[in-house]
């Protein structure tokens, strides 16, 4: 007997073998998926299912025909912060000028003092309360960074929470090591002795505590040099972490040619990306991390080249970058519309952007990003009309029934 | 004893006996606001309270702080239809053109066949779904356009739906008559004939059953000229009926001049606005109403004048504009974030465009939009730190509580 077996429902599988030229979604109209010990063990037609449902499972759901995707991959968040910087996004539209706020204390160094001065218990529950509100708009993996820590002390606190929002919710987590994610204001005026620090310092303790499942930096002019970053990724890459890099968002440094020659996980952002740096990350095998929310709040105008993306065959994956600053958004179906509205990918990329390709980005295509036997039993339920409806709604689609390792949420 | 106390909580009263030039909330920190019979009895500093809670009312609601605001009211939504868009919208992705589209019977001709094809009942019972899920985002008013029956049987029909959502729902309805929506494909080349059919047929029908509380027209090079607008709203002021209107979305036809005229009380989209039309609306008290769900949707780059609205102050409201075709948004607060983010409204501008001015735009503004004493007891509760963050989470934020006439829902 398997554990769970849900029917009367469609499957968009995500799965290559089922993938068709006129299918990109692998789908199973009138499908059946099974769960035993948490993996999905059976998945196919309902009609090739082998005995009746209450003769193969304990527990059976009929699902209405609603359908089922892979439960979706956030694979670019900055969950951990405290503070609260939606006054700062009020002063901006009532007139007030970035300097002026920067002369305040506002911007990311507010977002750092807040999280510095916080507990890691504190912290935590913020988290927490983030990553259930991401819960309830479907996504059951998220990646978390680091980066508003700054200091050895605070950055292994950021990664520690990141580590232990799996013990307290359902979610799988990717935790990702970001001190080079601004120059803390201690060291202005000496960020290589910052790059030295993080180095020398920060990513041996992060790697011994096993704290890290990879290493990203923000390379761009307002933050770290491609020279910079190279140092970093060289000793990431030492030390056997996978590296990722905020790339190409502001203006074009070739950053994504350098992680490229990282073999990158992702390279995020990638307005400003250019064709060498597709190329290169074509051969790599690097995602590239397309972030409408960001895009969206900062108004951004360059479209990341999505063109060259598709003719290199470059798979393009789709997350939140929630973030307090430029992107305070917690729903992957939101950012599926954005994807879609506002770069003109088609809702099947962004569906594939969501699940199988955001699981590349994060390492674990071969545990999660479809439905398929042998994969972890991470399913969300959706009341509508096909998958492309995923992406139709602005502001998102919320999902009737969402499933962790085979459990009902 | 009152029915009910709310207490432990921040109000955004957004009334005027309220507002100071540092506060345009309106703000009562550490409040209480009381209900009886359906309406507000009693707004104001909990410190204030005349005897302990438990001496007040029956019931008694410690809020832990949370804000308050009067329930948002959409003021404009074409709530009513049968059919599904999104496959148009994924198909339009992948790179069919909006002409084969239409060759194929798509657009909102789609919309018109498969509403006309549905029931009541079934109409109904979408309407019902899709208000469930504006009511979970914080609404609790909206306005019910007809517009995709287009013959008199079938725009009665729609009305009637709309008028049915009061009986299944606690949300307040109020209806409008949009026959000039759209030339019925029967009328191709004789929309001259449609528009004298709308007059002498289908509006005194709809006025003599009391299906509409006011009169709407698609003002615009492909739906209906001012010359044939001017002609249904003399029709409708005949009647008694008020009017509202789309109006200069996508070129200048100088229709919010037409809509003062006849003191109408939206005037809708207006990206296009000039500043004699917005002068006059000024004069007329017509509320410029902002659409930044269709805005996004279709890309739009002119922005409504925003500036010209405040120097000559005509009221600014904000709606979702639900629609299928260029509008899929259900919940306000998303709209809030876009109004913001693409349009620089501010957030108190923003809050009160779905509240007081939306109220205004429904000619109810003496019954909901505040929270002030004699109003309607319908209150959104929210988990932010302020009102400005209900603008700030793109996506949007969801409501703790909800109260409907006094009736948590
Ligand atoms: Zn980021
Ligand atoms: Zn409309």
């Amino acid at each position: 007997m398997w554990d769970t077996l849900w029917t009367d429902v469609h499957l968009a599988t995500m799965a290559p073998s089922h993938i068709t030229r006129s299918d990109p979604y692998g789908c199973i109209k009138n499908g059946a998926i099974a769960a035993q010990d948490g993996k999905i063990v059976w998945v196919g037609s309902a009609a090739d299912l082998p005995d009746l449902p209450q003769n193969l499972a304990r527990q059976v759901h009929h699902m209405g025909h609603q359908w089922a995707t892979p439960g979706l991959v956030d694979a670019h968040t900055h969950l951990v912060y405290a503070g609260d910087r939606s006054n700062e996004f009020a002063r901006r539209l009532e007139g007030t000028s970035y300097q002026q706020i920067a002369r305040e204390g506002g911007g990311i160094n507010a977002t750092v003092s807040a999280t510095r001065a916080a507990s890691e218990e504190a912290l935590l529950e913020l988290a927490i309360k983030r990553a259930k509100r991401m819960i309830a708009g479907g996504t059951t993996t998220i990646e978390v960074k680091s980066g508003y820590g700054l200091t050895l002390h605070d950055e292994l606190k950021l990664l520690r929470v990141g580590r232990a929002l799996e013990k307290h919710l359902p979610i799988r987590v990717h935790t990702t090591f970001l001190g080079a994610h601004a120059l803390p204001p201690e060291y202005s005026g000496r960020q290589d002795a910052y790059v030295t620090a993080l180095i020398e310092d920060m990513l041996p303790r992060v790697a011994e505590e096993k704290l890290a499942d990879s290493v990203d930096a923000f390379c761009e002019s307002i933050a770290f040099s491609p020279q910079e970053v190279e140092r970093i990724f060289e000793a990431a890459t030492k030390l056997n972490l996978p590296v990722r890099i905020h790339a190409d968002q502001m203006s074009d440094s070739n950053s994504c040619a350098l992680a490229a020659r990282f073999r990158a996980l992702s390279a995020d952002h990638v307005e400003y990306a250019n064709e060498t740096g597709v190329k290169a990350m074509a051969t790599a095998g690097t995602v590239a991390m397309l972030l409408p929310g960001a895009f969206y709040f900062i108004r951004e105008t360059k479209l990341p080249p999505i063109d060259l993306f598709r003719m290199h065959k470059v798979p393009m994956g789709l997350a939140t970058d929630c973030n307090p600053g430029t992107s305070p958004v917690l729903d992957m179906t939101t950012i599926l519309n954005m994807a879609c509205t506002l770069m003109r990918l088609t809702p099947a990329e962004a569906l594939h952007g969501a699940t199988s390709v955001g699981a590349q980005a994060l390492n674990m295509h071969s545990e999660i990003g479809f439905l398929r036997e042998g994969y972890s039993a991470d399913i969300t339920f959706w009341p509508v009309s096909g998958p492309h409806e995923l992406s139709y709604w602005i502001g998102g689609v919320t999902p009737s029934t969402r499933v962790f390792k085979g459990q009902t949420d």
